[in-house]
């Protein structure tokens, strides 16, 4: 090993990712995947097809961090300009690589096309760098090692890039061989029922003595309308003991936290519950009004829930809340179709279509329009039907716009399914 | 007018941003934001709670460019340093601005809370700096005019970024009072059915000889699965003039693309057919099972969708296709639940029961598992049953994972919807 890799910065190339419509995206799979040898990311950047300033970023980063990415700009085109902007800042010259021209012009004949000539640009290898085989694309990758620095350039596309980036993290890879002993280990718990502002109350004393620690673990919070989830990182050199203090920081904060815990592993609600079902023996069907299917859209979502979904119903009009889940007429008259009673009714309406274990109904007012000073939009009831357990209907009045609404629905009735079967667990002698 | 702003360069601040969790989204907004002004984003960057690297990268960033947002940062805590790394790197003070100190003391009162301490330094103002008021949140924004370049320190939140961004850029705000006379002005297409490479031999030709014009059209192919998008933009100071230029070319562009081309003015395939079910006072209903609840869920994720879907029903298990929407037993046996006979008595059964105008049934394999050599992952059989018209039933292979077969189910469903209500149009005298 010459040098330990600790820090690195990304530079995404392209106009389009400068626009609004696109995300650079490559960089949440480079920061994870550079995090499990140890290496943090620093910054990240995203310029446009613009040789002076890429040269100019990529100057200054290269002084900052041991090792910058650069991601896009490889191509054929004019508007390729990676390899040039990275050699004018390292001040090194390029010259042609006939090897791989010929496996360029091997990968159009293989198609019965003749190689264009702008594509020999792309066998345009700089002094020095080694080339990277691009399984997936015609662009290669290449590196060169500075110093004690890497510049490690990579096609933009993400079936191409993050193969050729795992090839490199392997132990005896460039950027594996020269990960130091120190690793960062994760772990995150994610929450359903709070504010970000109450898992931070019940929390924080916790994790602020952490940070403290000679190998602090750094909490990070993050919030999403129904969700909020804690992810806990540790720099350690030693796996074992990293793992097991991580284990005991989750377990205290899982305790602090309580029901409201659901995920210590990064499964989603909807596959949490899922395989509660699956190991119960039970069946779930719904029926949907102003969620339209969202609910059953998201519980099979999931891979392998078929074991366990059985279907239901999207009610959307009221004539359908009658003709398919048996909803009585006059009740929706009296108590409107968003009330505790119609939620009811649909629950049982479908219990007796489906014979399902767990029957879940959602009706409400999503908006934008619809909703009324007694029943505001936002207004959503739950009823929920598991067999041997009494019924549940609760009406709730979620924040936010349409989708924000439809969103806390589904995730709200999906959580009070988790709850009954767990507290039927708890039950048992 | 001072002076005119045409480069904008955005920072985020926080090391929330650099892991693999997250993405700095505020930077599409203010990228859309400014280029209504005709200030182009030239580079983005992300950094995390460090306040060299911080101050660094600001410092090249407004000597490059005439506009710097720095978002994030600006709240009570250590690790806000955005304040202090800006000043750092022009050479200024700070000092406290009582009224500041003041208005933020209210918002506790307000809720009966004493404000902590710590909050003092959200007062703390660079010398000449302008404070920004900030109506949803505790952090108030900041900006600083130094010769003709503007410094402008936003909170991170998008509800409380957006607003304040939007003032800026009003006619007599910071921003718009200095925007030049061009402008930005930008059409779209959407397509589906068409591959990227088919929708580029299309219409490359055309938007070849635009990039050439006096004042270029610059065209943006983006592809996501079952969507093909074209984004035109053009930077003008005649209004009218780009207008008419940008009409044309889209004129153009949807006569290559033909019926491929569904959309020239943003708006999604859901709403687009919830629209012309809407004029036609048509009403849709569905029978889903690989795709359970999506189909539904998406159309009705349309505001006033009610006005035209009924509903439908999720028969992810055969005996909900039997129970549910009188799917003949037998037939599932002899043919199978992923079967060209099946997916018509499924549009059949959903059409008897809520006697919707335009039916659609969904059956396939979304995988991973349940693949056999004659019907693999990514079969799908779509069936469309519209009154007055022949029932159409069509087998596909979609590629891609779990997560895309039932994308591409549900938006080619749609699709088809849409051809023959189209297609019932052109039918008329």
């Amino acid at each position: 090993m010459t040098f330990e890799l600790r820090s690195a910065e990304v530079i995404a190339v392209g106009s389009e990712l400068l626009g609004s419509t696109r995300l650079d995206t490559n960089s949440l799979f480079i920061s994870r995947t550079l995090a499990s040898l140890g290496i943090l990311l620093k910054a990240k950047a995203v310029v446009g097809d613009d040789r002076a300033l890429l040269r100019d970023l990529f100057a200054l980063a290269i002084t900052r961090s041991d090792l910058v990415v650069v991601t896009g700009g490889l191509g054929p085109t004019d508007d390729d300009l990676t390899r040039e902007a990275v050699t004018d800042a390292l001040g090194i010259p390029m010259s042609e690589d006939e090897a791989i021209t010929a496996g360029i012009r091997n990968r159009f004949a293989r198609r019965g096309m003749v190689m264009p000539a702008l594509n020999r640009k792309q066998a345009m290898v700089p002094e020095g760098a080694t080339a990277l085989n691009n399984p997936n694309g015609s662009a290669p990758g290449l590196f060169i090692i500075a110093g004690e620095k890497i510049a490690l350039l990579l096609p933009g596309p993400p079936r191409e890039l993050q193969p050729m980036l795992n090839a490199l993290c392997q132990p005896d890879g460039l950027l594996g061989a020269r990960a130091g002993l120190a690793r960062l280990h994760s772990v995150s718990i994610f929450t359903t029922g709070l504010s970000e502002s109450h898992v931070e109350e019940l929390t924080q004393p916790l994790y602020a003595r952490w940070r403290d620690a000679p190998e602090p673990i750094e909490t990070t919070v993050l919030a999403t309308p129904g969700q909020v989830e804690l992810h806990l990182t540790l720099r350690s050199g030693d796996a074992v003991g990293a793992k097991a203090t991580l284990d005991d920081a989750r377990g205290e904060l899982v305790k602090a936290l309580g029901l409201f815990a659901f995920s210590t592993d990064g499964r989603q609600l909807p596959h949490v519950v899922g395989e509660l079902l699956q190991a119960r023996g039970l069946t779930l069907a719904a029926a949907e009004s102003c969620t339209g299917g969202l609910l059953m859209a998201r519980m099979t979502d999931v891979a392998g829930s078929s074991g366990y979904v059985r279907g239901g119903v999207v009610a959307y009009s009221n004539e359908l809340k009658v003709q398919l889940l048996g909803v009585d007429q006059a009740a929706i008259e009296t108590h409107g179709a968003v009330s505790e009673p119609t939620a009811a009714a649909m629950a049982d309406g479908v219990h007796d279509r489906t014979q399902a274990d767990v029957c879940v109904a959602i009706t409400g007012i999503a908006g934008p329009s619809g909703g009324t000073d007694a029943k505001p939009v936002g207004t959503v009831v739950i009823a929920t039907r598991v067999t041997g357990h009494p019924l549940s209907v609760r009406t709730h009045v979620f924040p936010g716009g349409r989708d924000m609404v439809r969103f806390q629905a589904t995730q709200t009735a999906i959580e009070g399914v988790r709850r009954i079967l767990l507290a039927a667990s708890a039950a048992r002698p």
